[in-house]
């Protein structure tokens, strides 16, 4: 691994160096951005089409526009790679040793041109009109500059910031990147009407942003470095909200992420050396199994139908998947909120959803959980994918969705431990109409037991002990109940120990039965879940056990974001290790 | 109390028997729906305004349409009252017997012309999408109808849902019922299009509807039946997605509240025998007290706002306030995404902004809490009013605020009893720069200590011992304190025990100093929280001391939605009773 050699990138160490640059130089720090970003998406993998194609636009931003004083608010933040490079951080892309220094989304720790961190999607315009009414009401002049696009204009915090921002009655700008994708293709009306946009050059009859009351301004050439200087110059210092409309390629510059966008919008490590399509014979796994049950379910019943927001890949859900399922299948763009409703209706009325979900997704869309799905009990079918403690952004973390979903009323949420149980539920979930079901798709392993799950799922809330003990049980939830096993043998191996092994399978409701039993011949009750413990499945526990002698130790992660944390820092933080259960256990007994 | 005379509404059981009506019956029955819905609301109070401008369309879609084959959904579905009279419902608007057996909301349970259990704005859309889909994978023919209106267009999973429908390819009919108001006025930009719209009769340029793709069909005179019924006609059995747009007059037929629409919206009970402006001496309490505080604030440091997603008048922000606050206010509309989000921004950027929110509508905006403003610390101040057990719909339960809120990273949640700890900790959380606060308005009662607060806030998570004890530890949060007050006396009186009395005033983390100085001397702790205990305050102290010899009583609400239920009934179910928890005390001990 050696830096790479640049000639003009090199000399650039903040915006004031960018201004200095002829065009001739600026095409050529295009260039010189995008080797940056191949290289680092190379070497640690990360997004890589959105920063591509958005090289010359954030040259030509920083070339008129005068960040941190002027305020630059990224949406999608991943477009952000080519701001990094011209804003002191270049390291992260150009220096194999500084690339996990840098995170590959907009970070106010980092830098002062980056005012907020920010991963989720569809937030820059609403943040950013926070900072120009401050600016506003401080008497303060300066330009914020809110850039959205790759897809985020779908979702609703996006909207509700379009409405408000276009009546803030001072300077406000705009800047769509208009890539003609989301992270998959782009979903809905309004991206018909981006298209209507860019085929007439910005002057067809509708104009969604017009319709809002803002000041509009297309640019076709939106790799046009030439082009861009002179719109942003146009609106530099405006007294009123502007849209500026820029026509851009994703992927440009690296040929196989502009003739397939979707794969190109975010990459594995190894990218130049040898990735391309996922080849070869793929194992079983939890992605798999889900795609070969929707795929028959939909040949049985015309009425499963497959939807998600804008991530298919997250669950491997491909074109060619996607294509045999057609009418099966919506994609509803970022868009989490209208994915809850929508499954909700599509139940209510008798098809059965399956809608795929990211763990640090689902926060987007609470209310809807709640109100339109849970309490209508609509029979959706949920499935969250990547929810457990890992060593991502603080943006992307998988935390947070027992606490969330298992404390609203009527949501029946599974934790299955093994690709057996897994079928057993989806498939229970599918067919049943009397609850909306999610499930927690095991994140840190692929178990296979052999052994057929006959459970009835519809007796709610019940916990199977899996080996009889005494003394000690052990309440190990979902892919934690792999760590469960351990810390059982580790009892018996150092305190003799022959503890009870429980899966509780339920995540939103307890088995009081069973756990009143537990009273009789246990001291101790320990409980694992992979995500945060407050909130969780551990405490209720401890509260049910609140007025008994039975004492309870819970395991999980504490509250807190992390950063880009190491996974097995985190799991001693968090003694989630069968050594350090075993030593607090021996402290108690 | 007497039924209501009415010569057409008698006659119709159902929307069949709509059907027969001539035009001049239907002008009848329009009248006699608004005395229906002035009858209720002067009984039990309810949603006026909204009601009153909807009756001719709500005639019109019955007259024209087939429910329940063909699905209506309503949007901010206080909308319903006329369509609740016309299937079968009408004993809840004329008969006072019948009033409280008919909630004010769409509701499954009760008919089926109702399809969903529906109370938050902005669902109707992405529900019907839905429908209309599962319809069309089943291959069934028929009308789906969402109603849309009131102020509800500017949430964002509205605009989500307008996305997709737009683009479904099949029968979709929207009506925007546009009676030029939000529960306050409309706001933001897309409420100025729609007055352009209207301007020009639908006909000008910028058509925020048709930009989306849809089809488009503008009625002016929305409160004439004859009118509505020809557009209706046009669309019914259309093949694709068409947005009906009607200029309504909200608060029709009720002089008060055509001239004064947003104190028309609602009524407390009492309308026609007195109620006018809110007139007399106010007693101190919580609305008036955080009114006063913020226009001083003001006076005193211009980067201080108020702001509110359309409720203003949850908090009591009236139009004298919101006047004298000028360019200090911001009142986004239905739109808690962006409210949380711009809050975020304000505070990012040196301004000093308090957001007043409706625990149950702080639901709308959970993503926001967390990854706008939690992950930014950005120093806003959330006023959390409403929050606790109540007798309300299910769709307006405040009983989840705690859950959501407290189990998110470093906000810090806090739980004053008195006005001086709300004073305090409102000033303290304005002025530090540190964490995004929020304080949980009391909701119970009004207490004065007349004892000045001298806490220092920013040492996290000190709770306050108010009277040493032993044996029994009660810590008692919010506005649940007097309760904890009583049950000491209880406890004293009955089973002579002094109880050790706690208040916690942080909901957000737990004082592990004080909790481990308990354990010597106590052997059982209560705690007592005005929410559901899942995922809330008590669970936490349970596993705080589930390594201890301590006993935990954790007192809260279920997990469950009730729907209009009697409190004292909810009161003794989950036991927060003086008698009921000195019972569980003396069993255990």
């Amino acid at each position: 691994m050696s830096t790479l050699e640049t000639t003009v990138l090199e000399t650039i160490n903040s915006p004031a160096d960018v201004k200095k640059l002829s065009v001739k130089e600026m095409n050529i720090l295009a260039d010189e951005i995008r080797q940056g970003i191949l290289n680092r998406v190379d070497q640690i993998g990360g997004h890589l089409g959105p920063g591509l194609g958005i090289a010359e636009a954030t040259i030509a931003l920083h070339y008129v526009f005068n960040s941190p004083v002027d305020r630059f608010v990224f949406d999608v933040s991943h477009q952000c790679y080519p701001h990094k490079m011209l804003t002191g951080r270049k390291q992260g892309f150009t220096d194999p040793c500084g690339h996990p220094e840098i995170s590959g989304y907009f970070n106010y720790e980092e830098s002062p041109h980056d005012p907020f961190m920010i991963g989720h999607t569809s937030t820059s315009v609403s943040l950013a009109t926070g900072l120009a009414k401050a600016r506003d009401l401080k008497g303060e002049k300066y330009n914020v500059i809110a850039l959205i696009g790759d897809g985020s204009l779908s979702g609703g915090e996006a909207f509700e910031g379009f409405n408000n921002a276009s009546v803030l009655g001072s300077n406000f700008i705009i800047i769509v990147n208009d890539n003609e994708m989301s992270i998959a293709e782009n979903q809905g009306g309004l991206y018909k009407n981006l298209k209507e946009l860019r085929d007439s050059n910005g002057t067809c009859a509708n104009n969604w942003f017009k319709a809002f009351g803002f000041d509009y301004l297309y640019v076709e050439e939106g790799n046009n470095v030439e082009k861009l200087i002179e719109a942003f110059n146009k609106v530099k210092d405006i007294d009123h909200p502007v849209v500026v409309h820029i026509h851009t390629l994703k992927g440009k510059g690296y040929e196989p992420a502009v003739k397939n966008k979707e794969w190109g919008h975010w990459s594995m490590p190894g990218l130049l050396s040898e990735k391309s399509e996922i080849s070869g014979v793929i194992p079983e796994c939890y992605e798999t199994l889900t795609k070969d049950y929707i795929l028959n379910a939909v040949k049985n019943d015309s009425t499963v139908i497959a939807l998600n927001a804008a991530t298919p890949g997250v669950f491997w859900w491909d074109s060619e998947f996607r294509n045999k399922l057609g009418k099966n299948y919506t994609d509803v763009g970022i868009a989490e909120q209208h994915a809850c409703a929508y499954a909700s209706g599509l139940a209510k009325n008798g098809a059965k959803p399956i809608w795929g979900v990211h763990s640090s997704f689902i926060q987007r869309t609470y209310d809807q959980l709640s109100q339109d799905l849970a309490l209508n009990k609509s029979p959706a079918t949920i499935l969250v994918f990547w929810g457990g403690i890992n060593g991502a952004d603080a943006t992307h973390l998988g935390l947070f969705d027992i606490s969330l979903i298992s404390n609203i009323p009527n949501i029946v949420y599974l934790a299955p431990t093994c690709k057996e149980e897994y079928m057993k539920m989806l498939d229970w979930s599918v067919k049943q109409d009397k609850h909306p079901v999610a499930i927690r798709v095991p994140y840190v392993d692929f178990v296979s037991t052999g052994v057929e799950d006959n459970t009835d799922y519809l007796k709610l809330n019940k916990f199977k002990v899996v080996e009889k003990g005494s003394k000690v049980a052990i309440i190990a939830v979902g892919d934690f109940f792999s760590l469960g096993k351990k810390v059982k043998e580790e009892l018996k191996s150092k305190l003799n120990i022959d503890a009870t092994l429980i899966n509780p399978k339920f995540l939103s409701g307890i088995d009081k039965e069973l756990l009143e039993g537990l009273k009789s011949n246990h001291d101790v009750v320990i409980t694992l879940e992979n995500g945060i413990l407050n909130g969780g499945f551990g405490e209720k526990i401890a509260s049910f056990y609140g007025n008994s002698n039975l004492k309870v130790l819970n395991y999980g992660a504490n509250k807190e974001f992390n950063d880009r944390v190491d996974m097995d820092e985190l799991l001693t933080r968090y003694r989630l290790k069968k050594e350090l259960i075993c030593e607090d256990v021996n402290k108690l007994l």
